[in-house]
């Protein structure tokens, strides 16, 4: 794990929620984005080296949805940036974590993204996102 | 806002999730200290420029007692560190957010911290700190 690499809130209205985000952390979302397959609209803020993500829910069945009808608006995950998505995912089986993916899956951000079982993980939802960008 | 300084994490049993994290995290806590005004024992872990703190607490009425009995383990809070906490308290309550301390209290890790109220922070409960050693 080298850094956090964002922090995702879940909120009902991520119009107004930006608002109220770009006022504490005193700065503007870099960039909106829609993920189509995981039913969410996503906003992202730079803090130091990590970023904050907003979620809303595009549709009643998609996971932030239910996250909201069941906890309410909160955080919803930690993302940690790795080097090696697949390895990282092989180190935390051998380590007895239970991996939602077997195969990193696109994620928001130009990311490939794992998740861990936050049962085994004290209740924390954990992702794990490596650049999707093909190192030169 | 600089940076996020730290995540908290509400554990029931800070030696056994101290066992996981450092598995997750492959590194080992830090520093353990604990916090008797805040009824708490804690644990750091470095990830890039920013710490994991998990939290146990150390009596049934303390605030992660009552957060355990209430949500479970998980996501506590979402600490900033910031350049002037008494400045950045102000700039806050101009713009409308609850800071639930007005004077910043003594935290762990050696900061002055203060929190804004989770109402009016979609549901995040977040943490201003600074450094409490003074700078030269």
């Amino acid at each position: 794990m080298r850094k956090i690499e964002h922090i995702g809130i879940a909120v009902h209205d991520i119009e107004s929620a930006n608002t109220l985000f770009s006022s504490l952390l005193n700065t503007n979302p870099y960039k909106m984005e829609e993920v189509e397959s995981e039913g969410v609209r996503t906003s992202f803020f730079i803090t130091g080296e990590s970023k904050i993500e907003l979620l809303e829910a595009t549709r009643p069945d998609s996971p932030i949805a239910r996250f909201l009808e069941k906890k309410g608006e909160g955080i919803h995950h930690i993302a940690f940036e790795v080097a090696d998505i697949k390895s990282e995912i092989q180190r935390l089986k051998n380590e007895g974590f239970t991996v939602l993916n077997e195969e990193p899956k696109k994620g928001a951000d130009n990311k490939l993204v794992a998740f861990l079982h936050p049962k085994g993980t004290h209740g924390v939802l954990v992702e794990l996102c490596q650049d999707a960008t093909p190192t030169p």
